[in-house]
């Protein structure tokens, strides 16, 4: 369980970590940032968080910023923010930062996350929140929260919710909004019902959400994507309403020519989450038997986007 | 037959047209051109064609140009060259054109083209040609040819080659290589094996070819669509040899960063040929019951951006 006065580590400190860490830090807390390419400008001036919940800063003296994990002090707990494409990262990242008690909490988009931190440091300890908020870095150490900030935790063992309940009250003492899944799993293929459609056949054929439902045949894609993925969270156990379609699909019809995180990394040259997107969830599928094969042409289209546009970027 | 001096239409006059009108008009044949936008440049300017084999010019005065299709004679030979999505327009653009004996050649991509000819106009009079050839329109009236050029013409009517040796004798004496199509239909999917990958996904991912296979990703695609594509071809009768994937691989993988013309027009903002290229080999293949699930979902996936981009481009 969580200590009152916990030791935190936000590994990764983009849009996510940094508004989610800055929070808690501005509390009160012992918060420590592991950050790659925003280190100097996080040390010299510290964060600056525009929100629509307030604006704050945490000044550079009280702020706690790394750019070597062997530096940092012993967590209770991890909030991991880095992206998906890093999960290669998590043995070097995470063991240094062991205690018996460590609590790790994966804020990363997909599938397959919490099950690779549970096969390397033990399920007990693992949890998965689901973010939903609008938050953006817009320059180095400055991040502006646009709206929402909702987390959704949950435990990767199924059934038990004590733990995410800890850290649901941590959260909601330092007024971040946030609640208990009581199924984790159920929870990230409820997501993937979205993201699958609209963040993999937007980064794989870069068209923004309207640009894919405002037509006939691309509301036809969606949909039967949709329907594929519905069908494989089901044989997981994820009994998921057919009538989420529809409620999905008229809910992203109001957000705009909304650009997925996908189609935002492929415009900036950057690695889409492919694995945890799409690979993992159709290899999911697969192992149930359940036939995907919209999913199973569009995993390696994105993948093909992804090498090839990248070939040229990292030659 | 063709008369000796035939009356020649060329029906839409971009790049392809106009370089191989041109030629006709260059060596004495009576052709006239039917454009749209280029009127008004082609009547002042006339064709300049820079060309690799010898430039050359139609000056205004000896050049027939119309943007009406009623002011134009009947035609011997008309030569189709719009693109096939504006294949709407075979009806309004050739009937006024017909004679009893007139033939009628598509220079045009994908499958369909002939078919739909055939039944409005008869089976008899229908040719096609594949162009392997490197032609660019770099601004109104000037046409860049850069490489290759021949014609390969095939007869609609299977085991008939008269009419198309007639086209192939016409061609070659204004010295353009040419010759005759033993099978059209093998020449089509033959075609469409290198143009169903390479067009169809270039398209609706937005990658050029060595992005495509250059990695292992997206050349285990590309092999998959081409397993798919030989599978449907030989169910029509066109026993492409299972060697020519690697060939075409091999040959795609020596021509570096090919943008491929469904690419092209999707970066332009014009719509891409997707019923030519993808959706005819998609229906072609399920009326034979071969599974093509590649090309089933990157069919959709085509359509989508097409609409996508062009809901955009007209509001």
């Amino acid at each position: 369980m969580l200590p009152d006065k916990p030791t935190i580590a936000i590994l990764g400190a983009g849009a996510v970590g940094g508004y989610y860490g800055g929070r808690l830090a501005q509390h009160g807390h012992d918060v420590h940032f592991l950050v790659r390419s925003d280190y100097a400008a996080l040390a010299r001036r510290g964060w600056t968080i525009r929100s629509c919940q307030g604006d704050f800063s945490i000044p550079p003296h009280k702020l706690r910023v790394y750019n070597n994990v062997s530096l940092m002090p012993a967590a209770d707990l991890i909030i991991i923010t880095f992206k998906t494409t890093s999960n290669d990262q998590y043995e070097p990242l995470i063991r240094p930062l062991l205690k018996q008690s460590t609590l790790i909490l994966t804020l990363q988009n997909g599938l397959g996350n919490e099950e690779r931190l549970a096969e390397l440091f033990g399920a007990h300890r693992v949890l998965g929140g689901l973010a939903f908020t609008c938050i953006n870095r817009i320059e180095p150490a400055v991040i502006h929260h646009l709206g929402q900030g909702w987390i959704r935790v949950g435990q990767f063992v199924e059934g038990q919710t004590d733990l995410a309940q800890a850290v649901v009250n941590l959260l909601t003492r330092c007024r971040i909004q946030a609640d208990v899944l009581p199924s984790l799993r159920y929870g990230r293929w409820e997501k993937l019902l979205w993201n699958i459609p609209f963040s993999g056949l937007g980064g794989a054929l870069d068209l923004t959400t309207d640009q894919l439902i405002g037509n006939r045949w691309g509301l036809h894609l969606v949909t039967a994507l949709m329907q594929e993925v519905l069908a494989a969270a089901r044989a997981h156990g994820a009994d998921i309403p057919a009538g989420m379609i529809d409620e999905m699909i008229r809910r992203t019809s109001t957000m705009g020519a909304y650009r997925s995180s996908m189609q935002i990394d492929r415009q900036e040259g950057r690695p889409m989450e492919v694995e945890a997107i799409l690979g993992e969830p159709l290899r999911a599928s697969q192992r149930t038997g359940v036939p995907t094969p919209f999913l199973a042409a569009l995993y390696p289209m994105a993948v093909a986007v992804n090498l090839g546009k990248m070939r040229k970027q990292n030659p």
